[in-house]
């Protein structure tokens, strides 16, 4: 197999994690479901499938010095700060140039550096499963995963009827995609579990830095066009300016609708490794192990009469009497307590003290 | 008329205000329904009937400085310190012994410093009226509070059917006492506020030192004999030594228990002036103007799709989502969030605390 290369996105400020996540402590940067931070979570979770000096780090300017005090380890030129956030087209065509540079065949596993995977052994595999696709034939790979729920915070695949032949990758559930469909209602996302042929889109993508280059220039071409630019400055002295230039005018596009929807070889690997893109305080309740009075607490927190609550003390003394369904999160100097169930608001909450120019809060 | 004095009994620690109400910083201390703390506001509401140099401040050693500090114009000899809590008996009867030196005749207004009057000009009224009945009848008096509700966290007075003759004060509701009841259950409040006769007890106390040491002396003789040995000492450097002695043995008695139950010239007089002795949380969010979704918010409170919750940010910001009937009190190092209706149980939280020995939050 050809040299692997990872990109990790890590760009995102995170507002859906409020008071915790903040502008200069994204969520990928936060201890919310593990030892670690997320970020921390996810290149140990890619670490069989890449050497250490084959990792990239796509993210803004603000938080380089984070992540390079995080992880050290990390070769300073393959952090990839973007002048201004540009969606994921952009992010993986960066990456993609650099890559390209030292070794156009270069395969590249693209991950969010925000998500959660229960079982990194099955993830380990499947991602091997989707280099070859991916490898073999020239081509875009998914990873789609078996929905559990009818979820309405993730975007789904529909992949073909027909299975690519099992023999000739010795596993299961590798399709071609049929659509990607943006995030459904309840009723419609009832529908497409129900299919059996939906699967939630991870925004894991497998392909080789050649492969997506060609992609973007066939299907964005004006994106293609300010990439090129850039890709000429890379280690000169005027890449910084070229870059900033390029960002200030180049689409804000996904790679899914700008690429993956459009393109002809696109195919997912369908995985079930536990995998949860924890997009909301909700999520981070259902994925948290309760007590006998069904309670998460965190820190020292003290709970008379009170069950089903998520509570996060940070560094205060929390006492709880008497409530349920709450989750509350206690930060040095901000407070959430939401009812179970409403943490998709907490964006209001940031669009307000984003309006009152409060901006220590943000 | 003798000359009065007035006799503040400060020295509750007050936990039923948790967080706020700490060793250090207990009830009297607070700010919690009105400008200035609820001492100063009471100085404040006797102003009208006793000289500034007649007043007396009874506390407890942890708390002298603070109380120096916030009322400066005090006679520093007049705060007693009480070397631990022994209950109203005694620390009623050492300011007697104290104005007994100034004054034998001397009137005593003795009241708790952590109650709130709404109405301090009917107070004064009332105040006055008690004054006189004390002097003229030699009498100890109380001051019962019409009841509004079936209110279970204060003890009640029972009064005579028949009323001291109204031309002799030129004045309604003063009467005999008939009995003192403790705290009662739902049941028999209820009863109590259907009969008609019962008073809220206020804690509120008139009559010539004189008088209740010689009461005292009927009644308590083990603790008169403990005060009369501490009033020997008094101007002399074996006071505290006296005092401390005495504290240690004397018993923990309240004045209605171990007095007003058995002397025999007990009176009461009616009064109606928005009194609330403000026992716990409940009770503040009760005597708390609500805005139009019945939310009291206190400090930088950003409240969405939320009703009927008192939430005090302190120096946090808070954020409410989609949550009803809780008590929210926010301080540097802890935080309560209590369902409406619990309040009482946050005395469970600071023995919680205690017996843990975690006394940084005590």
């Amino acid at each position: 197999m050809s040299r692997t290369f990872a990109v990790i996105m890590a760009g995102g400020v995170g507002t859906r994690f409020w008071p915790k996540s903040r502008g200069r402590s994204p969520k990928q940067f936060l201890e919310i479901l593990s030892q670690g931070t997320m970020i921390e979570n996810t290149l140990e979770r890619i670490g069989p499938l890449v050497e250490q000096d084959d990792v990239f780090v796509v993210t803004n300017r603000q938080q380089v010095d984070m992540l390079r005090k995080l992880v050290p380890w990390l070769p300073s030129e393959h952090v990839l700060a973007e002048p201004l956030g540009r969606n994921t087209a952009a992010c993986i065509g960066l990456a993609a140039l650099w890559i390209e540079r030292v070794n156009p065949d270069g395969m590249m596993v693209v991950s969010p550096a925000d998500h959660i995977v229960k079982n990194p052994g099955e993830f380990v595999r499947i991602l091997r499963l989707a280099l070859r696709v991916a490898e073999e034939k020239d081509a875009l790979v998914t990873i789609g995963i078996k929905p559990t729920h009818p979820e309405t915070g993730y975007g789904y695949i529909q992949h073909a009827e027909e299975e690519i032949d099992r023999n000739e990758y010795r596993a299961e559930g590798v399709y071609r995609v049929k659509t990607f469909a943006e995030k459904p209602n309840l009723e419609t996302a009832e529908r497409f579990l129900q299919s059996g042929d939906f699967l939630w889109n991870s925004g894991i993508f497998i392909m080789k830095a050649r492969v997506i280059l060609r992609e973007i220039e066939l299907h964005l071409p004006d994106l293609y066009e300010q990439l090129r630019d850039v890709g000429k400055t890379i280690g000169t002295q005027v890449y910084e300016q070229t870059l900033e230039h390029a960002y200030r005018i180049i689409r804000n596009i996904s790679i899914d609708y700008g690429i993956m929807e459009k393109a002809g070889n696109v195919f997912v690997v369908k995985g079930d490794f536990g995998w949860s893109d924890v997009g909301s305080w909700d999520e981070v309740v259902r994925l948290t192990p309760t007590d006998a009075d069904g309670n998460s607490l965190k820190g020292r927190v003290f709970s008379f009469d009170s069950k089903n609550n998520y509570i996060d003390a940070g560094n205060k003394v929390v006492a709880a009497l008497g409530i349920e369904d709450l989750v509350v999160i206690s930060t040095d100097d901000a407070i959430l307590i939401c009812k179970k169930g409403k943490s998709q608001e907490v964006k209001e909450v940031v669009d307000f003290i984003r309006r009152k120019q409060m901006n220590e809060y943000l």
